[in-house]
């Protein structure tokens, strides 16, 4: 790209108004400089989001922006870290002002929100590709990790379950969710990193993961690493009443259980904390309910309302034995 | 992808054998957890190549994982940083397992080389895009930053300067440099980073930048950032033969100056460290040439053999005043 472009670029990124201490030099040099606090350790992770893979071509850049961001956040949210700093990978096809002034604003909202500040960058011509790298901060030996999870260990999770997932379905045309449809659609489109619970609830929690995948797949990945089973009670998974008409009608649990793209916790919680972690759940913005219990096993077993077990899909959890 | 695609691409990446102990949680969770060293700050620099624009189709895959790595340290040493770990961001058509082989094996033998640790990454399916952030630590206050040059300072640079310009020249056809051209483009397709040259003479240097837009345009960087101006005597800019030869033959100083790609390093470096730094260039294995002075003004001067200035093609330095 040509210099004026790229000043125009930086021109809408320069506005995302946040400026932390801990930044002691940020864009315009070869690096930036940054500051971990002391008795902190640096938890970072990285999202591309391709167009026509990750979204569809001409989805609404605004929401774009939000979500490039948002579902880093999850990531920093699932291991109980606080965000600090951004760097922003861009590739476009053009230079779109306006485009550019909507993704820009959409990204900028949610770094704000969580004082956020962009650090680098680098902005490239070609196929339209957003590489996020989001970095924070969790206190030494304090992180949310999927190897710790013990028999007997509560599974928590927030939110509802499906909503993304119904919503991605009602786009493909093969079910109609009716008036929930724009509700739905936000869930999709402008996923709620869960940033606030995880610092709520964090000091109670071993273990957490992001549902970007599907509840049992991402369970899974905690039950592999830690080399444990599961058993989930259906009845228990939060639903929203779009969600709940729908598993009813169609008897098809795959939607809340297997779709993905939720980005709510799941998060391991030793027994002894359950009155505590329920206590403190009253005052969050956003629900967190019990699904089931951590197990000596290799599998995860759901079991519905008369605790009989039942097959999900394909999107069960089965031992993958490491090598 | 799918997720035996995502098996195959790990597997290539889980070969780079580095284990750092200041990792305390690798790839596999929803962040990597690093630990930064006590009184150093974290260095970080992202930068993304794309297909087309960056590189042509069918490059050879084994230089362009080299150069995708490279590219990122080489802005660690501008900074005086340690390299420590890095983040990729791998867009991919398609899985091709000879490409993947031969990419990882030129990225991977630069990281070993470094001690370089890769701690997380995303694999996505789209058009060939490379993003890599590296992280590096810097001590507190001792980073060679772009605004600290002062009237006086010396200028260095290290290794020879035109030497990718002129294998880019040579490959769009406008100059046959002869039985040169497989050293020039060497210099093209795998350019070293000069970590080692930083290390042993950062502690005399204030400021450094990398010279990857040509010398007078990253010099140019400088000069703005420390609101000054330098005078550069071409007679001592550092040349190959080739170039030499291209420059006398040509009477054109663009490719030295302008061009570009050599990945070498400019240091800003106090007029009373002269004796001590040019002792120890002795013992590098890269040269360091002096090539001229920082000094009051808005411009970067190039003057000739003998002392007339001289103006060279549209890549001079302006100051642009800040808004």
């Amino acid at each position: 790209m040509s210099g004026s472009e790229f000043q125009l670029i930086n021109h809408y990124f320069s506005r995302l108004g946040v400026d932390r201490t801990d930044v002691l030099l940020g864009v315009g040099d070869d690096c930036a400089l940054l500051q971990v606090p002391e008795g902190q350790v640096l938890a970072v992770s990285i999202d591309t989001l391709v167009e026509g893979v990750h979204f569809f071509p001409g989805v609404d850049p605004e929401s774009l922006g939000h979500k490039a961001l948002a579902v880093n956040l999850s990531d920093l949210a699932a291991m109980g870290a606080d965000p600090a700093w951004i760097t922003l990978a861009l590739t476009l096809p053009r230079v779109d002002e306006q485009w550019l002034a909507a993704f820009s604003s959409g990204f900028a909202a949610l770094a704000k929100r969580f004082q956020l500040q962009l650090v680098g960058g680098d902005t490239t011509r070609g196929p339209l590709t957003i590489s996020v790298q989001v970095h924070g901060f969790v206190a030494s030996g304090k992180a949310l990790r999927r190897d710790r999870a013990k028999p007997g260990d509560l599974i928590y999770v927030s939110g509802t379950l499906g909503d993304a997932g119904l919503a991605l379905l009602a786009q493909k045309g093969a079910y109609d969710p009716g008036a929930d449809l724009a509700a739905l659609q936000i869930r999709l489109d402008r996923p709620e990193p869960r940033i606030g619970t995880s610092q709520s609830v964090r000091d109670l929690a071993t273990g957490a993961i992001d549902i970007s995948d599907g509840l049992l797949a991402d369970l899974g990945h905690i039950c592999e690493q830690s080399r444990v089973g599961a058993v989930i009670n259906l009845s228990n998974i939060p639903l929203s009443d779009p969600v709940r008409v729908y598993v009813e009608k169609q008897q098809d649990w795959t939607i809340p259980l297997s779709a993905g793209d939720d980005y709510e916790l799941c998060l391991i919680v030793p027994a002894r904390h359950q009155a505590e972690i329920e206590a403190r759940a009253q005052g969050l913005d956003v629900g967190l309910s019990l699904i089931g219990q951590i197990e000596v096993g290799e599998t995860i077993r759901c079991l519905d309302e008369n605790g009989t077990q039942i097959q999900i899909g394909s999107g069960g959890y089965d031992h993958f034995p490491s090598s």
